[in-house]
């Protein structure tokens, strides 16, 4: 069980290490869509999303023997930066299973806080498998993307932090991958605003948690393909998906096209760069997906981090 | 003459109507400069841009005889929006004239805040003959873009709101057009702390004030051909030569390529957009081109209305 008090004792512990984020007002967003709009900007966390939170706020909580002896993550996205820095900023090691494929930027990204990293063939190779061996064989602490506890707790931070700046919000809108920050989201949310609608977005092409809400199980689906890369888990986690089946109100589904939108809309008229899978909440107000639509709408915009030359191809 | 205390009576007349804009940091950019830097955030000013200062303050000041008849200007850019907002917001009405080519956007943005707009053929027609023929027949007040003293007034509060959140800087970098944005921030810089540097920073087809500041006098190229169309103007206005060619200590020079990196760099790293125009002083930092390197160093980032389809072309 993750609780609020978990969040926020996370949140004393991310103090001053992560970044508290500013929350963006629009008066043409709120114009656009009819509502109060609060965008809660992970996309300006440390690496550039809200994965740092719950990674550091994991390390953190290891035991000096542990430290000592060093952290094992895998990820080809955004958790592999924030293990890597989270590790620098404790001064311990860190080795970060990733795709061969991985794209160079990311890669040095890692390397540069620090990192080992390990590559393996997406195609041929499992990934926990290969994280899991290293942990076993190395004696590392294996810090997963959001299947823990304390990761859970620390992504929760970012809503604590929101609600906490805005006070009373109607509803919550949190992206949806393996469920790790709106399960954080929704303990936050709910433990401090019982009566707060958290909605979850999926992009349509991998709707797992949207299908398993309504089967009250956790169900499958293909491989998503979708340009919110961050998102393309094809099943919810075993632990989050428990808290989000009990605190999470709803999903919503974006298309593709509706999330470049709302990518065109974030550089038009709010000048910030989100990464597809950061920019879906938003996404999902443009496009009219909440009905009723509530009065004051809290959207975590998690994370930025797409690329100058892969933004130019979304945008164009 | 405009003094310090022109810039802070204009700062009260702002408050609450103007943003008080955020200051960024990035720790990857001060790494990569080997500076502190401080980036004053225009480009989430309203309409998107600084003039949204100038162009207020200076309506704000009219008489109540002056705001019942109305208000004309010409611009292409951002100035044609900031007096549209301006008078809408003070009750009065506007008369923009624009180019017929102009794009659709930044039209309908200017109608979109209730001005009317008179189009030109800018192959045929001049500008400034035309909005001063308008405000004779119509007994409009005419707000120019930068030859104003309430404007450069105007302008220098994103300079004295910056040194009031940093305290005491060694420079201070400014895009320069018309002179206006320097103009202003150099007498509130210069009158706040006297010791500090201002820089102002052109694209390399457009340096008339680098080259006016050599000769002492105001002169004229040819119509610059860069993507930092805000800073198009071929000669420095009069007055906001007046007082640049005193306060100014230096303009540094940066070519379009300078500035599409710093474009991209503001995407990757800082996941802001900005127009070319509003890069220009990130630019400069970026190519090295302050020698000595000062240690603590402001930027006005003066705008952000790039349009997602040609910030793609930009950094693509």
């Amino acid at each position: 069980m993750v609780t609020l008090q978990d969040v926020q004792d996370a949140a004393k512990r991310i103090e001053g290490v992560a970044h508290r984020t500013p929350v963006l007002r629009s008066r043409t967003l709120d114009a656009r869509v009819g509502a109060e709009v609060y965008l809660k900007a992970e996309h300006l966390q440390r690496i550039g999303a809200f994965k740092f939170r719950g990674a550091y706020n994991a390390i953190r909580r290891l035991t000096p023997e542990q430290l000592r002896r060093g952290i094992a993550a895998y990820s080809s996205g955004n958790h592999a930066q924030a293990v890597a820095l989270s590790a620098a900023e404790l001064g311990t090691t860190a080795v970060i299973v990733m795709p061969e494929d991985t794209p160079r930027s990311k890669l040095d990204a890692v390397a540069g806080y620090g990192a080992e990293i390990v590559t393996y063939d997406r195609y041929t190779g499992d990934r926990e498998e290969i994280g899991n061996r290293l942990a076993a064989e190395r004696g590392l602490a294996l810090i997963p993307p959001y299947e823990h506890p304390d990761v859970i707790a620390g992504q929760g931070t970012a809503a604590l932090e929101l609600l906490e700046e805005t006070g009373h919000l109607d509803a919550l809108l949190v992206p949806v991958g393996g469920g790790g920050l709106i399960a954080g989201s929704a303990i936050a949310a709910k433990g401090s605003q019982p009566g707060i609608r958290v909605i979850g977005v999926e992009p349509e092409a991998g709707n797992d948690t949207f299908l398993s809400l309504a089967a009250g199980e956790r169900v499958t689906v293909a491989v998503p393909r979708t340009i919110a890369d961050g998102q393309a888990a094809p099943t919810p986690g075993e632990l989050t998906f428990s808290i989000n089946k009990e605190l999470v109100d709803q999903i919503v589904l974006v298309s593709d096209e509706e999330i470049r939108d709302a990518l065109r809309f974030a550089v038009d008229r709010l000048k910030q760069v989100m990464e597809p899978s950061g920019a879906t909440g938003l996404a999902a107000l443009l496009a009219g997906r909440l009905d009723p639509l509530p009065a004051r709408i809290g959207v975590i915009i998690s994370g930025g981090n797409v690329g100058a030359a892969r933004l130019a191809e979304l945008i164009a």
